[in-house]
């Protein structure tokens, strides 16, 4: 048995989940992996404040320095944002101890910086949770699919916005009545931007493509769109033909070392395709190999238990797996997000203008030049689905269908397999 | 850079597969781990036979004792079935060879004689690839759920059922129809027995659940019903009650080093459950545990390149992760698979007796004490949803309908959320 000192940097979510699974699986850990991992300090901002756990008041301090005074092996970071986790997490490293963190913006933002620092000192700093919450993804993609070259990765990984877009689609409730609602109930931020404009899912997205096609993109320059213009109207017309929208976060890259292409935003999906059904907070990633094919992990994306179970399997990895390698190139491309070549939905309100036939709709774009695959109507807006999309058919569109002055959305669709492809691909994959 | 010689046993589907995956992704395979494949010695067992890989004519063997002697130091067993692949096995084991083996029957019958025997002699055996082909869950359930008490699998573990249950679904084509045409594209083998009779699910089941529930049940145990009976009469009842049928394989165990219950059989799964839109030939593994909650892995099950990703893998792991480990309780309870208690699904041909309408069964049914979640009906048979199942429901059933000669066929139903439940579900896991 070999005894690790642990530190603690915050006590919130994450950090009491923490302390609670290490006594609640203590045993477990000990079987398995014989090690006992002793939570040595743990600091928070707070020192008066009620704590949902026991026994750690000796054990809490405000200040940082304590921290790396008490005999620890590693510091466990669950503060949250840059500054001063950045900061802490440095000093800790080179002082010596592994970090495990749950920090998605700061190894977003800082995290070739953080593992380089660390392997200088020869530790190693693991972020597990930092993505998809209790979902395996950043060691699935070491250590099981490391021989294979990962060319896409599309991903549910924001578990608010899933629950919001799950809960206006089978309520046909507002995005204004459901985050309201979520607030409330403590399910979403007072300040809601991080997750419904998209940010968090854009910090996991460059963690993710970053290990993928190692190459590191800045966050600012990952295309991102949230939720907040999406209607319950639209989701009844997504429904009617056959797909469901998710704010999916993907990555592409086009040939080994050749460019990537980044992006965050409303997307459907045909209700077939194996994310489409991943509703509620769950989380879910889809990564495409060259030999693999391709694997979906699904699972809870975030919660106090579900995050503590992958910092806590972190902490046991650092002393028992091999540490992530770290062959970035630096020059990779970033492309433009695609608006244009892939097939998409769009999507008008006419408020009292008369809704055209679904029908007639088809016939009337068909006759313009458009390859129309699916057209549907409801009590004030139509959609349809164009196989092929260019952002200069918006005005043609308008044109034709009369409709100039209305707003217009269009969004990506993925994983289309149109029907008669569908029966191929069935038996392809045997 | 380490040259590590490797012996093939088979160069069928999955030996032909590997061979290839070794070279196109050897580059990718040094870069990230520094090993350098080599095959050095190839058994087949007809000499003469055309390949469709090249260049392996000098490599190959009719002869074991000539791989051995090839100077490898591991073995890639390919063969299939239980002899002679065991006798090989343990040789290579016995002359200090590290094992990887796709073959989930040998390590089913077998794993945990092999695994000391392995143990005993300082090397080990993996075998990712006998369990859902592509899909990492051996090594997940290993090395990132291992601080998880896991208390339930259940999984969607055989493709050609999958691939014949979504077909007849999809077509509402007859089980032998579907079978025949499978089996016509080579999807299927011409003795279908092992697949829709579910013993390969009960094998790879039963790997499952020894590193689940740390406990060997012999496959000979295990409760097992195949796929033969099913109708698609029956799926579309199953479809317009909101539910799918899948062959599952279910593995539970009740508290720790409690007894476990484990089954292969048609299983109903609600529309909404994870592993529902699982089709085709996909593979799909629900694994639940005490910290994490519930994690979904989703791949293709089987295949060439799926399940050389697998092996391929399993060979760099050898040299990079630290081996699996052993714990086996040796007194496990096993408790029959449980036919009563749970919801259930119950479904009647009627011949040319007149249908009922589900309205009016429902009020019979629940006049004689059952509580009927919902009933539908089609042109010749009624299905209905029961609360509660007691096989002595049977006769009641059957008497109060009139149907004494009628076919009953009953299955157990996971996962279900009922409505007013599913609400409060979704919140819960925020
Ligand atoms: N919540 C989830 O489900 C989840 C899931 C995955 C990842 N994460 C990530 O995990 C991290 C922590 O999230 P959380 O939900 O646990 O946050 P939280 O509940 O707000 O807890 C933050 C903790 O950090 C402490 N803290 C804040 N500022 C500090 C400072 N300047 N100095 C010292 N301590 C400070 C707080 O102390 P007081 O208690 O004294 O206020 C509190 O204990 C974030 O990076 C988040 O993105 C969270
Ligand atoms: N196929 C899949 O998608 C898949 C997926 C997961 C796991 N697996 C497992 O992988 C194993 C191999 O399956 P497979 O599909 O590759 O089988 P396969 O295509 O039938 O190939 C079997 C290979 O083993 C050789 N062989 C058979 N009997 C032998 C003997 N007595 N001595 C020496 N060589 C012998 C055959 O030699 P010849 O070529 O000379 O006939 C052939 O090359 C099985 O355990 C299977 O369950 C298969």
């Amino acid at each position: 048995m070999k005894r690790i000192g642990v530190g603690l940097l915050g006590l919130g979510t994450v950090g009491g989940g923490v302390y609670k699974a290490l006594q609640s699986q203590e045993d477990v850990i000990l079987k398995r992996t014989e090690n006992l991992f002793e939570v040595r300090s743990i600091l928070v901002k707070e020192k008066q404040k009620e704590r949902s756990v026991n026994g750690v008041q000796s054990l809490i301090t405000t200040d940082f320095g304590r921290v790396l005074e008490a005999g620890v092996q590693v510091v466990v970071e669950a503060i949250g944002g840059t500054e001063p986790a950045r900061t802490y997490v440095e000093r800790a490293l080179k002082a010596g101890c592994h970090v495990v963190t749950a920090n998605k913006e700061l190894m977003a933002k800082h995290g070739v910086q953080l593992e380089r620092l660390a392997r200088s000192r020869k530790v190693q700093i693991l972020y597990e949770a930092s993505v998809g919450g209790g979902i395996p993804v950043l060691g699935t993609m070491g250590h099981f699919l490391k021989t294979n070259r990962l060319h896409r990765i599309s991903g549910i990984l924001n578990g608010t916005t899933n629950y919001i877009l799950t809960r206006m689609s089978r309520e046909g409730a507002s995005f204004e009545k459901v985050l309201a609602e979520a607030q409330q109930k403590g399910y979403a931020e007072a300040d809601p931007a991080a997750d419904v404009d998209g940010f968090d899912a854009v910090y996991k997205l460059a963690i993710l493509c970053r290990l993928a096609f190692e190459t590191d993109v800045p966050v600012r320059q990952i295309f991102r769109e949230g939720i907040r213009d999406i209607t319950p109207e639209e989701l009844e017309l997504v429904r009617k033909l056959g797909y469901a929208v998710k704010l999916l976060a993907t990555g592409e890259q086009y040939g080994e070392k050749g460019p990537v292409s980044l992006r965050v935003g409303p997307t459907l999906l045909p209700l077939s395709h194996p994310l489409a059904s991943v509703d509620g907070v769950y989380n879910a990633v889809h990564l495409e190999g060259d030999v693999v094919g391709d694997v979906t992990l699904v699972g809870r994306g975030a919660g106090e238990k579900p995050t503590a179970s992958a910092v806590v399997e972190d902490l046991c990895n650092l002393f028992r797996l091999p540490p992530p390698r770290l062959p970035l190139s630096e020059d990779s491309l970033l492309l433009p997000a695609g608006e244009a070549g892939g097939s998409r939905f769009i999507c008008m309100r006419l408020g009292n203008r008369e809704v055209p036939d679904p029908e007639q709709l088809c016939q009337r774009l068909e006759g313009i030049g458009l390859e129309v695959v699916d057209a549907v109507s409801s009590r004030d807006g139509v959609a349809f689905i164009l196989r092929r999309w260019d952002p200069s058919y918006t005005s043609m569109v308008m044109t034709e269908l009369g409709l100039e002055k209305s707003r217009i959305i269009s969004r990506p669709i993925r994983g289309i397999i149109f029907d008669q492809e569908r029966q191929s691909e069935m038996e392809r994959v045997v």
